[in-house]
């Protein structure tokens, strides 16, 4: 795959990267950002940003870099969205458009040739860590409507990513406005939802046979009426899917809640990555 | 000191916390944010930071909080100007006016009654410290802009900050292009630069018992024209003010640079503030 280096920066004696290429999923250019530490890289973390996120949030505020240096493992965080597009009403909301793409395959008229973030992560991201990175072994993660993300995509390509875990994840997007209103938009048939939901995956028999590890603030603004961690505890017991829940008492939806608790993520990723 | 808490983020165990005072001093609100450990606090170090940064840069992108988590120490890190002014010429680049106070007093017509960084620091964010926070000891360290205000309030106010340290500080002001362009727009009088740069303070004696140290990357784009690392480095070995500087192969000049050698620097701080 063609990728073209836009900026290099030395840190903790490694490289934080950061790359465009023309996506053939989303027909637009996609920008993404990657730690690579000094050692010889093996293995990935694939990073799914939230809502308004792009390639940069995760990479200047996490502090991922710290606990990767010592690891023969790199970090990759995408884009949440294509951009450069006019298409309709994707510029006017935060949640909906650009920024929001969901990680789901678009099939409404609008979106369709290029809201395409599902197949761009598991075959265009892949590609690129698999040919540009040499890696040879992939887990992944992300925040809210990147943990949505992890959790789908884990679920769904279970084979394809070691691991899974997820910080403040909308874990039952089609119980959560946020998600209604997305998949409304994205999607033509208000069936295929169920595709993208990773309660309704797990309910359907779509699970792992690892353990899954969610983090949730106890004060996220959102957990009420948007991420609904019960909903997935609750199927997740039911169909015999292993999960954890770790919820922390009085933190918040932020960068600062993730970079408190980003290493504990990072060790559990690096176990299976390294088995 | 009447300060108000804007923000609180629960961080590590302990807050990242935003505030905002009307200052006597500069006769506009400033904002300083401050992250506190768990424990109960007793001493500070002072962040300062660079051109256009303000409260937000340090406390979001250096990962600070990871190295202060379990000490009593906590860190505050005040705005780099006055805003809500509009002075003559205050908005209209980057390294002059908002965004680029210079830690120092203004003596012009047009700055002298708001940009007293200088003092704000020295006087108000010190008071803040004791009367606010209880802290019995400081530090005080920055980067760039900040670097140099590090410096000259380290070796001003020895009593004051028990230790000081400095990434990529513009050691030689009255030499730098920026500091020539900020010294002339601040000051009335040519002679007083001499006040506030940190190599010509040494040259006449004004140093401290202890050892000063500096943090530089060798890549750094400002090192050879506005840095000047070596002029402070000469002029401290004839001086015999001790000085250590790590220069740092391949390294730049950005947060990324400073996340991978923070907790150096704060493990040297915290060394001086316990015992």
């Amino acid at each position: 795959m063609n990728i073209t280096e836009t900026k290099s920066i030395k840190t903790f004696d490694g490289f934080t990267k950061y790359f465009e290429h023309d996506s053939n999923i989303t027909k637009t250019k996609m920008n993404f950002s990657v730690f690579t530490p000094k050692a010889e890289v093996k293995n990935a973390i694939i990073w799914l940003s939230g809502l308004t996120c792009t390639e940069e949030n995760f990479i200047t505020k996490a502090g991922a870099q710290a606990y990767l240096k010592d690891s023969n493992t790199m970090i990759i965080c995408p884009d949440t969205s294509p951009r450069g597009l006019d298409l309709p009403g994707e510029h006017e909301s935060y949640d909906f458009g650009s920024g929001a793409g969901f990680y789901i395959n678009s099939t409404t008229e609008n979106y369709k040739n290029n809201y395409r973030m599902y197949d761009y992560i598991k075959e265009e991201v892949v590609n690129i860590l698999k040919e540009n990175f040499k890696v040879t072994d992939i887990s992944i993660m992300g925040h809210s409507m990147g943990g949505h993300g992890a959790l789908i995509l884990g679920l769904k390509e279970k084979n394809l990513f070691k691991s899974v875990s997820a910080f403040s994840p909308i874990v039952n997007p089609t119980k959560s406005p946020w998600g209604q209103k997305a998949f409304k938009g994205y999607l033509a048939d208000e069936k295929e939802a169920l595709l993208y939901d990773a309660t309704e995956l797990i309910k359907t028999g779509i699970t792992r046979d690892d353990k899954i590890l969610i983090d949730q603030g106890r004060s996220d603004q959102f957990l009420e009426e948007h991420l609904l961690t019960e909903n997935i505890v609750n199927q997740a017991r039911e169909s015999g899917q292993k999960l954890e829940v770790k919820y922390r008492d009085g933190y918040d939806h932020s960068y600062f809640y993730i970079s408190s608790f980003i290493g504990e993520h990072i060790e559990f990723h690096l176990k299976s990555l390294n088995k």
